[in-house]
């Protein structure tokens, strides 16, 4: 892997980058590229179900106790640059404002790649409406005419969809299987510090086995065993059949 | 590119191997792969439709003139191993012996990648018939239980389609484009070959350009002058975001 | 459930059954209904990779491997009214001899459901065929003018289709997510019958398990531990929402 | 039927729910369900054209007709529970307060099915707006973190989409078709209640018995001569094939 | 409409064509159209159903029965060209000597339309058979490669799909939409002669006042009462929006 | 052509009147039709890339350069009746007074046909919003209830869709290949107006000739040389197959 990779990472709630994506961002790190990790929200009102049955439950104490998870989670994953903007969640409103500032990270971090929610995620309508923020976003911060100071533009992302909960019922085609062999630790790691959703951490657990079954059987090849999906947004452009 | 790459293509009738994967062909083996092609059939029935016109033309006559572009366009892509099959085509009939000789030749050149038609080609039965053929082909050559003296069973190979002529009423989608622009020029050349159909030659390499756009497009590389567009037919599987 | 219900299962190879609804199967039975599980083939080409690894292996031999595995497996879901059709697999040839076999085997039984391979399942070309084949005997099967002694015609069974092995480049959508908790144990001791696909138990394992996450979350009913899901050909037709 | 199913049906316009589901809201009540109707909107703008029509007409006018028409036509299904929230439509704005509300009413009603428009609707830009919204308000009635006061929190509902006008360009699969005919009397005496859309009237009725005819030709049961179709939104969840 | 128009039905089964098309064909006949009508079977096995209940019946006499309807069916229509191919249906076996009479049937009709079957009917695999195997009929028709003794070559025909029973589970699209009010008494009276199938009488009826309501309400127009919808297999091609 | 046809072109920025419609506009005006062009924005943020790499460049100068060029090109079509409405883009905002806007001029010009874009646009969130403006300001024009003084209703106008620079990605289906022979020189001339723009003049120019090879190929009429492709948003209705 060429390790002047620039990789951005936008996850709408607290955890979604760690169940989604979590494997394919510490292999990156772990082969040099330069990560950058945006999370939208914490998650309070939608994805954080558990932690609202504990009584007495207020909006900062649960933004607290996610603001620790995905620290930990983050740190077992080799994530060093990190964001969270805090935007309110169920439903995630998506101002001029936020474009403006999501077009200018984009141009600041000038990734190659960008791993974001897809365009349709059935039981999710923040991830939808996050998907369509990101791909818009990405669009403009190509264009010389929307112009903000000090960020120049930068050319198009590649974009990819992380696999939505139900997969067929969202739609979703996994147009990338990404063999997480080497860092499926790591992720697992950083899946139990999200304590209160535990039959999340099983589920995505026994999802990177069967990714890995679906990896071994398209390529014929046997090492690999953990693996993450992800659509794809735009045809893949280049020079080598693969 | 890895040198050690073995790529097989079939093509159903004289010419659909330069139309629409010419470029690609030659760019491999420039960089050293190992290139066989397969050409089903001499396209006598469905697309030799000028020769027709000539007062008095035979079906050898036919086979011969079509042998003889084959042959110079295969020189100008660099290709130097290369069967026709001669089936009758227009309908192609795809028996259990033709299948064996398909799963045997896949065994024999253990491809890589196999660059063949695709499951849908509006206004051509035949190429629907031989995208599907050699997709079976492909499995079977899997499978320890398909068995033939000499040809030991081979990993499943990556299945990559032509554009079809008329690409969304065949509900063509570009997964792969392909940069051709190194060996455009080699294309172009293995068109002129076939002088009967000169609308043909100006059709595919207006397309070539076309899809260079997108190539420039979606990636921001300008280097991208001519393209081939292709579909694929399993998901990418591996260890990078491309 | 109505113990009067009649369930016919139409299972490509050996253990296509198990994989796929051996759960559904096992709790039909318990509740009384009357299933017939017909299997078209062994497998022996293309579902016994394992077995032709052995030295100086044969065809009868296979064959007799299986069917020690398919009657024990059997067993284990409570299944007393199995046939073996003993066709030949990779390609299965399904003639109008055939075709008038299970044509009569719909009649004698007069399913209200089938349950068999979907139309599409990507890199199984028996499924697909077999799919076709059963859901054109249950239209013929009704059919006055299709007439064979004494096999009266029957109602249009309902028929619902496998979740192939890969299920989003299938094209498969899940219809029914069925809870197979109270069965799944019999599951586990059917599929661990077929000793030398240790791979495809633990992936039909976790799949369970995955679907036992669906339907919690379509349902908010958190007594569904294990579920198997299927695609239906037909709208369902009736009086309640469900 | 069981008896204590709680049905919501939420219609965009005054007649909506008669020509959609007037059927199967009579067979619930009749059958004892709990059944409670939302009227977004009185339809002034986009649905009352042959009102406007009338010399002199105003908008207080047409509302005081169409509230008495949706008394009558609830009348004749047994409606008693039914609220007219008053919304302008053409657009309709499903504002953040709106979608409070819409959650409140799902969360006081605890529906096990919600009938509502489905998400394309070719030439009604209303419906597709009503479908996105009230499945959005299903999904947030059910998090913990969503908090109004007084209104806890339910289990998802099960979504069943309303066929809209023309189907087939609409995108509308017929996943469920209802029998309603032991109510239809009861449908066609509410559609009468439209005086002033003798059209739709005839369609609709052409309509149950087209979709009476689908019923027989799916089921084999010829006691079905009415029906209504109904898209759904999430897999089936249960016990049993149906 | 131009008089010199030629047009070629072909329908599967006996009164296929008067359902699906019959206010068509007697419009084109009315205003100078060539027709031509072949049909390929009596629709004995698969489409006689209410016939074989008659005691003693057999297949010659269920012939003898559908050609008197047939021929009373066609004289409503006003169709003079008219061939009963009398293939056996249900399964419809097209082989290649069949093709070549179909392709030999084209060049020597030089349809400019094709009304036929669509390539997906549900419930009725025989349609489906002969959607494509017009469709590729119509292919070779225009090949120069393609010879037959007598039969010159043909222009591509534009082909049109009839609608099938079930439209949305068939996947039918309504690409057109033709209003038959001026000949739809004829239709009526073509329809009444298949007297065994009173439901599709009635069912045909219906669909065609629903379409007039279709293209009144997508036109505009008042004047269309009747219609009859059917799929389009290539673009519109031309010199006007229409 | 019927000379009393009102055609209505809505492009959302500069030039896309040109790049996508231009042939068809001057065959339109050619033939005596009343066409209306409004231009939503002058492209400023979005589509003037080049003009932004000049030094000092500002929003006025920007517009100042593409009125004029967009008045040359028009000038070329012979376009006479023309709106720009300086939208500013990328996003562009269609408010509530906006969709007045359009339903009023919808209204006043009473078009048989409206040219916009489609509803899928990748690369091209403006597309995609003008393309649902359009067609919802078309369907609230023909309603009695939406009444805006001195603007009566019109009829449903004819909706077809702008073929969108990436065509397969963007699920563009060419529905209607419109011949432009006839008033190709035009298109170019006013294509060349747009001088910044070279690459998408060699690009638009070759597409006008592969479509034009569709054109010759659908319909075995060798004069089609160049065509526009088009999307449909309803069903043809009419008397006759073309």
């Amino acid at each position: 892997m060429d390790s002047n990779v620039n990789l951005l990472v936008v996850s709408a709630h607290a955890a979604d980058f760690v169940w989604r994506s979590g494997g394919a961002i510490a292999k990156y790190i772990k082969h040099g590229a330069n990560v950058t990790l945006i999370i939208l929200s914490y998650g309070v009102r939608g994805e954080s179900n558990d932690l609202w049955n504990i009584e007495g439950q207020t909006v900062e104490n649960v933004k607290k106790i996610r603001r620790e998870e995905i620290g930990q989670a983050a740190g077992h994953l080799g994530i060093t640059q990190m964001e969270i903007w805090d935007y309110e969640d169920y439903h995630m409103k998506l101002t001029d404002e936020r474009m403006e500032q999501m077009v200018c990270k984009i141009r600041e971090t000038a990734p190659h790649h960008i791993l974001t929610h897809g365009f349709k995620d059935a039981f999710n309508p923040d991830h939808e409406a996050v998907g369509k923020f990101v791909f818009d976003a990405s669009v403009l911060s190509t264009s010389n005419g929307v112009r903000y100071d000090g960020y120049p533009t930068t050319k198009q992302a590649r974009l990819f969809g992380f696999e939505p909960h139900q997969s067929e019922i969202s739609d979703f085609k996994p147009d990338v299987i990404m063999d997480i062999t080497e860092t499926y630790e790591q992720k697992e790691a950083a899946m139990n510090c999200f304590k209160a959703q535990k039959h999340l951490i099983e589920y995505y657990g026994a999802k990177a086995k069967l990714r890995g079954n679906h990896a071994r059987r398209v390529s014929g090849n046997n090492q690999y065993q953990y693996a993450e999906a992800f659509s794809r947004c735009f045809p893949y452009v280049g020079g080598e059949f693969n």
